[in-house]
């Protein structure tokens, strides 16, 4: 058994994690940190672990007495938290997947701007692995830290990630327009997300100035070999989980959608976890599962291509991609303990 | 009093134009027409109006004999239906403000194309007034029959209309993103709009084939002078009201936001429900309102300028806007009976 | 006009208050005041406003200071927090309208138990008024401060009201099951009222310990003429707005359904917010109006009666049947401002 | 491996027992039968499936000839549909596992006046078995026919049998209120059932006229030794699953909260799927799992006990318990293939 310690364990990705590898056939989880419920039962907290769990969080101290307990750690923290603990848990050669912000970006100037916190890891930086296993399994089999991408990314990167390998479209002409689920707001108690100002309105936010914009353009600019400016808009959508990703590209010259599907369909052939439908996807289809749905339409009139992909964002998009990420690593089969469909309704 | 008649009274719209022309202080309801309904109290199928209204719905046939006792008529029907009613009242010298989709486009062969209808009242159509205040009030004024504006339509001419006007974006660049709350897909009891099937998941649906795509096209033409073809993906959300409508534009020069954030101010001075916001607006801020609440952001770093707007479909993006042609045609306020901002939470 | 100033006017009943206040014909908005949003601009908070009003936060002490410019003051505050601003306002021949609990016990004793504060204005509570207007009018009418009743027991004692003056049921075998709308729990930031910890689930609380209870049970009291003990569950519901109370009671004699419910309508007769339907009540029908919905059924199996309330909690629950009873204290239509159906859907 | 055939398979109780048996590590799905969806792809209905099941539904007609390739048959399937197809399968010495209410009631003359239908399978009725494990283990466990219990029922039964059993209320008192999410509704295309028609908004329905309430009567009768007539009151939430069973019994002595918890603590000890818990239950912490959730509250004021439980209305209530039969009719581990908490939010 793979012996796991899970850092920001009450938080909704953490939580995520915590029901997986609760179920997971080859993990054990040793120990659940989560310093604002230091001492209390994870149960009393999530009450759907009565009787599955009896384990009392830890503090952010006690992390560093119990890691010699665990094979791997997994990080669901803000951004700016990650440095030192990562740094210790590598020291000892304990795998560190990091679901949160802090090695996601290569360039370190970057990250600054865009995150306004000093890199205290630019080291660890260096050798970490872009965690998303369709396009960098063979790097994450070997690496020690892996960056698991966020939740908007992973959606739109396996939505245009075909088009640029094969360069379908104008890499200037991308606009993603994606739409979330509320957990992607995180737990913090702020009047924003109470349930009486998102019950049934929408509305998008950090226009043209998300952080994840960044991650996007540096993986899409390695698969395309060129650099990529695009545009991200994301949205706070009326519902728990979820994230439905259009994005928008001029095509580079005539395609019919059966092409471009069978390029997708070839693209993710043997990819246990992304499907082409002929449909356009829903995000229930995909909520509760690490399944990511794609479809796309071309539009005639305009010479564009829409790319619409699905994922739960707290699954395929944080816990559920971050498990698919240690099954890599300890040389399970990718699909362990996530190879389940989404529930619906 | 204004003497009206309601045809399709028991569908969405119909049931939101019983509720402000009920309130209205110049107005009085004749009849309500449904046909499925007919011979039903209406306040026995919307409860809210029990000790309000007490009138049974009638047929359609019944339309013709109670023809003679209004002096506006309000139809609120699929396309394809509204075209005998049209001429008959009409002829009798009744206005008629049509709801429906079937006199907004001038284009015969578009609407037929588009609809998979013939039109069967082409004279009607070509002295149609398309009824959006502010781009068209002063037509308003005098027309007999007025083409009241689609929901999407509305929203997203409303939001690109400056920039065309004043030739700030590449009338080719055009792309908009819109989400709409379920009453957008009607009444019908189909199993795709049950609440099992809409709850807690969002999807896209008629990518670059929905057919608000020509009437936006109309009509933004005839704003920027220019033909005008773009892409427009519409999306079914998880919430009663309300539509987003996110614009994306290629800017034709460096322009700052609070230039163009000022140019819109500007457009639309004098408008009482039309509002310039500096932050990006929210659905649940216009619903059970007639207002439309637009802002904006500059993304200097692809040249993007990116609209967005918000109204109450049913209200702005239906009776709302077909009241507010009614005050127009009878040289009321304007605002007279819908003059009352969203109700929150 | 009526001048008026709201206190607490950022939360959610205060919010509601300002709607109908700014829409009544003959009220004037002089102040609004919220201590946490001091000199921040009214319709920057809510934006559903921004056109509609114009006026900035003043904070608590500012309130001493204006008291002078009002006919009346709304107090929408946490229970507390209202006596010493309702004596100063009292003392200046200011109507007082209390949305809060601190004046609706008439026992202090029973106040200081259920509330665990010390009730500093023991005078004024002598001479307080209950302000539920069906049942309570003549009283009202010449009140100096008028302690409006809580949410849950408008609706159920509406519910209740008429079985127990007839002596219908007996009082001891009543329980009331009651669902409210998460506006219910307040606009404070806390975990518990996140969009996803309450989207999708309901819960009861405060399980035969809600300080609803003795306010139900006074009054209740004093229409049956004897003291009455009940069971009282309220429930979180996965909607924004609306309380639906299931009353039940054991028959004293046989009824049958159709004799009681003439009892209603008899009971209620020419009461305009009360509307007894044949069916059961469904909280969408009144939601958005200060209207209650009742409606009951007879167990005959077990001698039971059900009764069923829908109110919305915001307006019939909170600020509409505050803006009641301004309109009974100042002698104009009971309806004046607050004369509008449910918006459906 | 245990083959399975599910008729109903495209309802919601249907479509929640494929996603629990193709997970399920002893189940092997062999047909599922939709006589609407005949012909069609599975995963092309339900697309949460697609990559993960390859059947085409089958009609009515065809189960027949399909019935030797299985060991087990699931009815999902409204009441009077059950009588032919269970008879069939027996004779073949296949196991049934009824989700219906067709082998609930064992008296067939409250049967026929609750469910208006006639009843034509007496001889099997008489051998049915009420599959409850809980309470009726050692009789499921040779049955030929299992009678799954409604979701009512569970919740219900679950929440009041230590009461009953122990004699600690008096069975005359019982009242039980009820909440279910709308997939208990069913998927029929109903305009009652339309997303705008359910959303933000509760109502009670069937009240004291469900036909679940002589399932309840008829086995709490049973634990109880004594006749029970009960009130039932069951309503519509605004979720889509999840039941919250509040039950109202008087206490027959003065028990306190600590007894009789720790009456239900014994009373399930064992049970894996029954978890007695502090605080209330919240339906979100039993979501998409087997577990029912039960807590309770003694009001000394009126000596009265309030028990609460929670259910998902589709596993526990519908598909899960009848996987549990399963798991008993065939020895397995009573677990197996349903051993998952809630996922949470």
């Amino acid at each position: 058994m793979i012996k796991v310690g899970i850092v920001g364990a009450t938080g909704y990705a953490g939580a995520q994690l915590v029901w997986i590898l609760h179920n997971h056939p080859k993990a054990d989880i040793k120990f659940l940190c989560s310093n604002s419920y230091a001492g209390e039962s994870y149960s009393d907290i999530y009450k759907n672990f009565s009787g599955h769990i009896y384990i009392n969080c830890i503090s952010n101290e006690e992390i560093y007495i119990q890691l010699d307990s665990i094979d791997v750690l997994f990080l669901a923290m803000p951004h700016g938290k990650s440095f030192e603990i990562s740094k210790a848990a590598i020291l000892k050669g304990i795998k560190v997947i990091d679901l949160g912000a802090d090695f996601r970006l290569k360039d370190v100037t970057e990250y600054e701007e865009w995150y306004k916190v000093t890199h205290n890891a630019v080291d660890l930086l260096k050798e970490s692995v872009y965690g998303l296993p369709e396009l960098n399994r063979e790097k994450i089999k070997t690496g020690n830290l892996i960056a698991n991408p966020g939740c908007y990314p992973t959606a739109s990167i396996l939505a245009l990630a075909p088009l640029l390998k094969k360069d379908i479209i104008d890499p200037d002409s991308i606009i993603i327009d994606a739409k979330s689920g509320v957990t992607g707001a995180g737990r913090s108690a702020v009047t924003n997300n109470l349930y009486c100002e998102c019950n049934d309105s929408i509305k998008a936010y950090s226009i043209a100035s998300h952080r994840h914009t960044p991650e996007i353009e540096q993986v899409l600019g390695n698969v395309s070999g060129k650099d990529i400016t695009l545009t991200f808009t994301p949205h706070l959508t009326p519902m728990s989980r979820g994230i439905l990703s259009v994005c928008y590209g001029k095509l580079n010259d005539d395609y019919s959608e059966s092409t471009l599907l069978q390029l997708y369909r070839d693209f993710y052939k043997g990819e246990y976890f992304v499907k082409i439908l002929d449909t356009p996807p829903e995000t229930r289809y995909v909520k509760g599962s690490n399944m990511c749905h794609i479809s796309l339409r071309v539009d005639k009139r305009t010479k564009r291509v829409i790319v619409v992909s699905a994922i739960d964002n707290l699954i395929k998009g944080a816990a559920g991609q971050a498990v698919q990420n240690m099954n890599i690593l300890f040389n399970l089969n990718e699909n362990a303990g996530i190879d389940f469909p989404a529930m619906v309704p």
